[in-house]
């Protein structure tokens, strides 16, 4: 198979490989070329020959040559001829991914220019500063990228000539200063990478596709595909493609442009553009462009082109399209097109207005949402009325572009090196840049939101910030930063200067792009409002919600349940949707006034009789609890687990709380700290928790189970049904189960022969010590259910205590040991398979068991991917998260079926 | 199949069934009569019938119409009848379980008394006195076994009897005295058990049978199966046979014996007897019996009869054995056959010997020796010197029966509950007792050994702690007791009186029965003295011990290697036999002076350069150990383990230890405490140890790697051949071994060709982590050998942490959750299940990968047979549990072959 792709002229070769092998940019180029739009030709050189690039460390035998026969078919097209004097193609060579990951690798214009085609060019276009200019671009990024050379070493002799000259702008030289330091970039190639900067077209095309390919496995590029989940063994593609200019003067331009806001994902046509640029101008953000409807003033009919282009493309690609062009000397180019990035709002409008307007279906609709990114929906926005007395009492400094919506009020830092250290101790900060790299990525990820003084709505930092999900505000001009004083100054409208240093807080609206000085309150978002019945008032956002979430529930197949412990927590996860509570931690009914005391009595007593004595006094409590989960969840499945944690952590933990706690029992503090001293434990995790404790203190079960079922008939009495799920906790031998799940059973039957009703119940348990899962046919013997707790499962599975695996998992995760932390996506291969071997052998003996998890792992969206594989009934989450697994659910539905 | 099978007049029905259904008694009974061997006719209830009963808690049906039947050939036998008033049959029924629990079950004597037999039998017999006397036993046994009467009321009555005539012994008592007496017993009964003693003899027999089905399951039972690993539901078969009495004058009587010695194993025929008493005198110890050779002089025919038979059952049975049997009125009959229990000396030397008479093959032999007891062969014995000199100053305070060999020295206890106390805060005790009783076993086994003021070689305590392998002197008439005032008061050969207190040392010495005041120094066995030379003669003993181990060596598959860190525990490993070392764990180098500051220092290295200089401090230390081991171990494999423990393990406890520590490194005491804080773990076993240490610190992994290599090198230029093998703990992650492996192997090529020497190594891994055993397949990729870490294995899959289950695991044994500690013998369904899963899958990628075994349970006999069935290549132990292992493994080879 060939490895080298033509592309122009309305025709397209090799476009049945799709992007995995032509990458995203270069299939879409295909595509475009295919469908007659004017698009520069080019070649694709694909990911295939970057893997065997970065298994060999060399090119593929003979792709050289069908490049350089390709390469006369480009010509061709072109009208000019790579490496000819007197017609010289200049072509770019820009890395496309199957995936996109902008900015992540390196990129390389008006490649084929030397002394001889300059001169041609020059001959051509009868403009000498242009090529020249170009020469110097062109060396400086070529050596930067494939020589290794210092950015920095051009940058001192460009200032130098500006600074000879007496120009503050690049463009005070003119060609024959640029002449003069491209005299100047050849020496300090020279200089520092030894050699001499290549004239040959042709070695320059060679060494640039191996730069191109090189840089996939760049630091940055790596980090960028942790971060998102990119697969490393992907490989880019190359695009060769004929240089186009923006920057031939002022009838020429470029931009980039979205067909819907990727900011609100309001259906307009919506972009930015600079005149007399290059494409990376706009990109880098740099310059602050224009916005894309000023286009129309200044070049009628290349934007009334451009429009309609971009609505076919909408069309044929039946999704919201990130389109770049250029236009040189008023031809109209389309340099790329793909699916636009956006936010989690935009993602929702657009994916429901799309089935609204009949361009999609529900099921496509449902697969555009990220699921990751509904929490941002349901973050926090500012409190309105206290946002607008802060901005009467002139606490606005200055408003910018509303890259990332969503809001944030932290301490304001001016590095992304702080910004981290800060986020390790847990400390909030906004980052504020005077533009933003691909080095910041880590500051980002670790800041509460980016503020920048620099760039457009496509910049880098508004890029990355919305891939994050994080308030972002760019392009504040007024801002000014002084690193070495750590201090930001704004400069507001009516002319007064504001300086704050580091630590200050300061607030963001990434939805308005509002800038405030000072702490601002967060309220919950209008999703959320809408929700809970506040607003009177449904706003658009909220029904397109309600909307995609209702589709949302038609194709899933899991049931998606709650973490909740109280009726409170329990009402707002059956308000984001949850179908029944899949984890009631009953020790979190434990602390709080009388019930610690009680508790604490429990644990002091000395025998069976005064520990029941004890329990006696936390039952009414327990009860009162259960009545209200049950209440609340209104007969939907509740399962309540059994006391689980050590009972030291019950246990006073200074001095003086021992005291008090003597003189409230009548008892010595002594015996008190004896006790304490006594359940130390070297590691807790694996110490006397979970129905050890049950084992040991059958008395305990007992008056969870009659809480339980007191609580279950009071409840029905008033006429609501309830369905009691009862979980033991930490079994990892089937007789442990066997002897709690009696004590179930027969207080069970006490209580609803004392109260003369019948509850309809099943008893259960975690799964989340090893030998559970590997036991599990012995257990479902005497389990109905079996709940995944993956959060224990991992601990143990992996040997990782999540309180001390801080100290490696960062070295775990850079070196790619694992790609994630455990923590966060299910282990598939080592846990996963353990829940694999589980279900499958618990099956065995009980076909129709019930399956769940009800680890962190549930609200996670990879992970309800592999849940939903293998088979689980449900997942339970916090309900925070009960939204994401619908949603998430609903695409593991879809993309398994 | 029916329940009941006869036996008697030299024929035996169902003797096919064997001892899993007829017991061990019932079987050999029936096989004595088959051979026509005088034994008292009888029944045999199966085991089947007490499974029914257990599960039931009833009898078979028809089962008691059988026993009816049956009766009537006993009559015909016996020539007696069983409830006729002219001539009475009375009959014993005693428990006989398929193995043998001396003393834990019910027995009922003299069944089928009445008012109107006792009058028949006093006609017969003309002996009044021995007909009522035998009548008030019965009621007192079957009041206490059937009817739950309290014991102690009777002995109330018997003392106010004795009292009444002004008598001291039973013997004092008239037939008359006991005639008043028995009305006084039926009272009692009347009163307590609120029903009249039952006449009917087949009502007699029926609720007999009931009881002893019952006692299958009662405590002291259950503990002692726990104790000696027997499972619960073999059941007890009954037998039901003909009374003989040993009672009925001076020329009756009744004994034990043994056809060898049980204690020392020499072939001599060896017992005890009592005339003119019940059998249950001489194994209850209350009565100190005659030695069996005055038998010889006192009734010579008989003598010389049972003589004839032992030397006949022996030879039959292939196999030392313990008969009981009972004179009456001279005549001669065998009351029961089985293979004795013995000490491990016993054992040894017996096993060995009957290899030297023809009588069994080697196979056999090795059969014959329980693994368990060689650490009581290799038990130290006094220093005889001290032991001399001790005596000569007076210290000897008594000499009683030596019971069960082995020394001990500690602070005598007179009561169980006292010793399971001390033991549990880890203090050791002499227990102390007048007798013991079943209720005596838990301290029996606290105690480091036992010291009684009555009973015989056959007594409770004499067979419990043989049992046991502990050190038992019983029979020591000298000795009083006084619980009240806990002292212990002898009186000495010499006349003089000693009194010691509670907590005061004593000595005694298992294999001479000596009982000496004060502490003794204990020394090397006598197989120890042998294997190191020490001695110039090697005793019998030692012969024999390593002629056992040598055919052990000839039949075993699973290889045998040692846990040894420093040279000297090499050395004796290679003494008990080790093929090569399976844990070296390097950690253990590193504390003690000069090397202790050096890792300090290396811990509290902020850069990896200050690591690497304070790491080649720690170099020459460990490569100088590795010289010693690999030097010693001469060629054989030596699996060295790199670090493992976290690093806070190395640091300072103590504030002044900090003060020192900062002054030796010149750095500040709060750097110090700092780092100690950093490095607190919640849960350190599931923390930053293993090969997470060598994953973020790869310079330690170089440094071991280095000194292990060079250290290879030095000793292979010396022209002793070394096998390195290199072993990474705490994978989980087969990219863990891999980064590992890659060390490893490039610091071997470094140093081997630095030195210019080539060695033949193996890398590999702990397989500890249960992920580890679930990603085999991968991680096998990498490794060369796997080596269970069953300890950690253990911990991780149960969530059991070893330092804490203390505080659960003695609920989870007495509840029968596990039958023992997993920590002592490998839990085979959980733990064992995931070796399984590990094997399966190592060998699909590495069909010919090692396997072995370090954990704690590769010297544990129970476990090393599992081991053996599952394939592994070798177990490592502890040195001192070598031979064990070896032996065991043989067994297990034997077994499965």
């Amino acid at each position: 198979m060939s490895h080298v792709y033509f592309f122009g002229e309305g025709r397209a070769e090799g476009t049945e490989l799709g992007k995995k092998i032509l990458g995203g940019k270069g299939a879409n180029l295909a595509e475009m070329a295919r469908l007659g739009i004017p698009v520069p030709p080019g070649l694709i050189i694909t990911t295939d020959a970057c893997k065997y690039y970065s298994a060999n460390g060399r090119l593929p035998d003979g792709m050289m040559e069908d490049v350089h026969k390709k390469m006369k078919e480009l010509n061709q097209a072109a009208g000019k001829t790579f490496a000819d004097a007197s017609n010289p193609l200049l072509v770019s060579v820009r890395s496309g991914a199957p995936v996109s990951m902008p900015g992540m690798m390196d990129t390389i214009l008006n490649l084929g220019l030397n002394p001889s085609t300059v001169d041609g060019l020059i001959k051509q276009t009868s403009n000498p500063r242009f090529v020249n200019d170009s020469y110097r671009r062109f060396i400086q990024m070529f050596s930067d990228v494939v020589l290794g050379v210092e950015h920095h070493d051009f940058e001192v002799a460009l200032e130098a000539a500006k600074k000879q000259k007496g120009v503050k702008d690049d463009t005070g030289l003119d060609a024959d200063d640029l002449k003069k330091l491209i005299e100047e970039y050849k020496k300090i190639v020279r200089k520092d990478a030894g050699i001499d900067f290549p004239d040959d077209p042709y070695v320059q095309l060679e060494k640039a596709i191996e730069a191109v390919f090189k840089s996939w496995d760049n630091d940055r590029a790596k980090f960028y595909r942790k971060l998102n989940g990119i697969p490393d063994d992907l490989g880019t593609a190359i695009n060769v493609q004929a240089m186009v200019f923006g920057n031939m003067g002022e009838d020429s331009g470029t931009g980039v442009a979205f067909t819907r806001d990727p900011s609100t994902g309001e259906r307009k046509f919506y972009g930015e553009f600079l005149m007399n640029a290059q494409g990376e101008d706009v990109v880098a953000g740099i310059r602050t462009p224009h916005p894309i409807k000023d286009l129309q003033e200044i070049m009628p009919e290349a934007y009334s082109k451009l429009f309609e282009i971009q609505d076919r493309l909408e069309k044929h690609f039946k999704d919201m399209q990130d389109i770049e062009f250029t236009i040189q000397q008023k031809k109209l180019y389309l340099l790329q097109t793909r699916s636009g990035k956006r936010t989690g709002f935009a993602a929702l409008r657009i994916a429901v207005e799309m089935v609204d307007e009949g361009l999609i279906d529900k099921k496509t609709a449902l697969m555009r949402v990220d699921p990751e990114t509904v929490p941002s929906l349901l973050a926090p926005i500012f409190h309105q009325e206290q946002k607008k007395k802060a901005v009467e009492g002139g606490r606005l400094l200055t408003k910018g572009l509303n890259a990332g919506p969503g809001a944030a009020s932290a301490a304001l830092v001016l590095s992304s090196q702080l910004a981290q250290e800060l986020a390790l101790k847990g400390q909030k900060t906004i980052l504020v840049r005077f533009e933003t790299s691909p080095e910041d990525i880590i500051g980002m990820e670790a800041s509460e939101g980016i503020l920048t003084a620099r760039g457009g709505m496509t910049s880098h930092a508004a890029v990355v910030a919305r891939g994050m999900n994080k308030p972002c505000v760019v392009g504040c001009s007024a801002l000014q930063i002084d690193i070495k004083a750590k201090t930001m100054t704004v400069k507001k409208s009516d002319g007064s200067v504001v300086t704050l240093a580091e630590g200050d807080d300061i607030s963001i609206d990434g939805s308005t792009g509002e800038v405030l000085k000072g702490h601002l309150d967060t309220q919950p978002s209008e999703i959320d409002q809408a929700l809970h019945g506040e607003n009177g008032d449904v706003s658009r956002l909220a029904e397109d919600f309600i909307k995609l979430l209702s589709w949302a529930d038609e194709v899933r197949r899991l049931r998606v349940r709650a973490n909740a412990d109280i009726p409170r927590d329990a009402k707002t996860a059956r308000m984001y949707g949850a179908e029944g509570i899949g984890l009631c931690r009953t020790e979190h009914m434990f602390f709080g006034g009388e019930r610690i005391l009680a508790m604490r009595e429990m644990i002091l007593a000395e025998t069976a009789v005064e520990r029941e004595k004890a329990l006696a006094k936390i039952l009414p409590y327990q009860r009162e609890d259960f009545e209200g989960l049950f209440q609340s969840m209104n007969g939907l499945p509740v399962t309540i687990r059994l006391l689980d944690p050590p009972l030291h952590e019950f246990l006073p933990h200074t001095f003086k709380e021992d005291e008090d706690l003597a003189k409230s029992l009548g008892i010595s503090p002594e015996k008190i700290r004896n006790r304490v001293q006594s359940l130390h434990e070297m590691n807790p995790m694996l110490g006397h928790r979970g129905c050890r404790l049950g084992i040991t203190y059958p008395e305990i079960t007992r008056m969870q189970v009659r809480a339980i079922f007191e609580a279950a008939c009071n409840i029905k009495k008033k006429g609501i049904d309830v369905k009691p799920e009862v979980m033991v906790p930490l079994v990892g031998h089937e007789k442990e189960l066997k002897f709690q799940k009696e004590i179930i059973d027969s207080v069970a039957k006490e209580v609803m022969t004392e109260k003369g009703i019948e509850i309809a119940y099943l008893a259960g348990t975690m799964i989340e010590v090893p030998r559970a899962a590997i036991r599990a046919a012995q257990i479902a013997e005497y389990a109905q259910f079996f709940s995944f707790g993956t959060n224990d499962l991992t601990q143990m599975t992996l040997a990782f205590s999540r309180d001390d695996a801080g100290s490696f998992l960062g070295d775990y995760v850079d070196r790619g040991i694992y790609e994630r932390s455990p923590f966060v996506t299910i282990d598939q291969d080592g846990v996963g398979d353990l829940i694999k071997i589980a279900i499958e052998r618990g099956k065995q003996i009980r076909p129709n068991i019930k399956l769940g998890v009800c680890g962190e792992h549930g609200g996670d969206s990879a992970s309800i991917h592999f849940f939903n594989k293998i088979g689980l009934d449900y997942v339970s989450c916090s309900p925070f998260r009960v939204a994401v697994a619908r949603l998430a659910a609903a695409q593991a539905a879809l993309s398994q079926s």
